[in-house]
Order: C-alpha cells, then structure tokens, then sequence
C-alpha cells in the first residue's frame, strides 16, 4: 500500500480540469472533477502525489456520488455522458497488483450498484460500460485504481476499435494458451 | 435469473468461431472459443439459446482457464492479444440488472486474479484492460454478462476513440448532476 509501488500509470495527471488524463485516455479520461468538499480524513497510506488520493481525504474538488468505508465514486470530469463515474479504493494503490482482493471487490461492489441503476431508468442510460485500465500501455492516466461506470447512448461516439486484422487462432492454439495459462495461474496461487 | 430476462444483447451471437461477436464488439468480441470438454452440469437457470450457458454446461467448446462453483472463465476466440479471457457467471444473467451482487464480485474476483498475475508476468502483459458491455449500445455481443481480461502490449492497436468533442462540464453542472445521481441511487435503494 505504498504510494505508487509498482505502478506505470501516469501518476503526473495532476490536473483536475482533466486536460491531462484526457490526452492518454481517449474518451475515458479518468479525471477527476470539481468540488464535493472533503471527502474523509486522509488516509495513512496515501500519497499527497496522488490526484485520487488527494480526492479522497477531501484535498482536491470532485463531483461525489458515493462514499463508504472503503471506496469513492466521483464524477469524471471529461465526462462521455453526463453520470461517467469513476469508482476508486481509499487506500492507495497504483493497480491490480497493489489493491488488496477485498477492496477490488467493494470497488466491483459500488460500480455494479451504480451500474445496474443507471441500467434500469433510460434517463441514466441505455447501456453501460465498465472499464479499468491497468499500466501505460492500457491507457491508465491517474496511477490509482478506478474503475469507470461509462452510462452509454445510442451514436454517443464513444467506439473501441483495433487497428489490425483480429487474430483468430486455431481451436489447438487456443486451447495451448489455455492450458499455460490455467498451470501458471495455479503455480502463481500456490506460491503467494 | 430466467433466461435473457430484461437483456437487450445480442444473443443471436451464437457462432463459436467468434465472427458474430466479432461483428458488433471490434477489439473485445465476447466470443466463445474451442473445445475445452464439459465444464461442469447444465445450470437449470441456463437457457439452451445462450452460448455461455451451453458453454458453461459443456455443451459448446471452449478453451477453460478456470472454473469454479460460481465462475467459468475461457479464451475469447478473436482475442486482442494472447490469453485474452472471458469471465462468466455460471447461473444466466443478460446483464447487471439480474446478475446477483454476490455473483458479479466472484466474477470480479476471478478477473483480477487473472489481470494482476498478468501484470506481475511481461511475457502474458505489459498492461491490463478490464471492460463489460452492458446493452447493444455499448456493443454487449452475447446476452449473458462477461467481463474481458485483455492482456495489453505496446502498440497492440487497441484504441477506446471518441467520435466527438470531449464534454467539459462546468463545476456547478459537475455537482448538479452528482446530487442528482446519489440522491437516485439512494431512493433507488431504499425502495428496493
């Protein structure tokens, strides 16, 4: 829970006009947004470096729409539709690897109520996406876990596309990779 | 929990070699993949039309990483890159509506299992996206709620795009439409 172990996430998006998240995020910018006061005391393992950390113990403006023990949820301040939530733990940690399985799942916890709301009244939304990203290279731009509630309408414009011809490997390719996967996964439980 | 209550996918995805998939959610296709022999017995909320629910009964092929009492997870057959995994519920949910809060964070849990023993090993990611279409407008492919954990490289060709300008709401419309949203989901609480 140390501040920014381990993490390659842009922990340099520092500016909550949202400029700087938007420019590695496209679209789901993970920044954070306006005043909601404070928020909690300031969490021990927190980092003042840290713009959701700041968030959180209540020294940064943010738009709040949840808060409980263990998690936050705010508005994005580069919202693709209005109610873009970004669900984040208190406690500091730069991605999956640092966040503790409980917390993760009380992230999971607020994101699906949030989700699962907006999905049932066609004022929020008329579909949703969830989205975390984890490291540089999948887009992360605030280097501490959130996740994001993305309420979606029909031609909003927000598109996920691939710049190259999909894979479509064989049923042995598949099942090779399956198979090295599942041992390494099992080999990695077992010796944590 | 009866079958593709509510849903509005589009479970007519029901060609394993992933194209349909394919087709509607470019990038992250939500589609089943090759032989993996029975995973487990029919659930009896599982619905015959649905692929997941054929595939975590056994009935379709796919290539299984992991499966437990609540949880099966196996390889997108148009993965974005390799080990790129689907995780599914066992028990029938179109989307966030009707899937269980216990059920959505087991399949969390296995999904950020999966993602920060990805993180922690570059020859399976140099990042992780985790991402859920929930409703045809957010490119929801198979009627039966799945979260993708897409293992990322540099220069991989993914891209989240936004076809229009950013939003950049104003602090007051920011807290106006936070007030709004938590004041919904508390009275979306309390009368349920």
């Amino acid at each position: 829970m140390t501040a920014h172990a381990g993490g390659d996430g842009d922990d340099g998006a520092s500016d909550p006009s949202g400029a700087a998240g938007a420019a590695s995020e496209p679209g789901i910018s993970g920044a954070a947004s306006n005043p909601g006061g404070p928020v909690a005391p300031s969490e021990p393992g927190g980092s003042a470096d840290c713009l959701f950390c700041r968030i959180v113990a209540g020294a940064e403006p943010a738009s709040i729409v949840h808060a409980d023990d263990a998690v936050v949820a705010f508005l994005d301040a580069v919202p693709v539709n209005p109610g873009h939530v970004l669900v984040v733990p208190r406690v500091h940690a730069s991605g999956l690897v640092d966040l503790p399985v409980d917390v993760g799942a009380a992230v999971w916890r607020v994101a699906h109520r949030i989700a699962a709301f907006m999905r049932s009244d066609p004022a929020w939304s008329e579909g949703v996406n969830l989205h975390l990203s984890d490291g540089a290279v999948a887009d992360q731009s605030v280097g501490h876990v959130h996740l994001h509630v993305i309420p979606r309408f029909k031609d909003d414009g927000l598109r996920i596309v691939q710049d190259r011809d999909p894979a479509r490997p064989s049923r042995d390719e598949l099942d090779a990779v399956a198979a090295r996967l599942s041992r390494d996964l099992t080999k990695a439980a077992s010796s944590s």
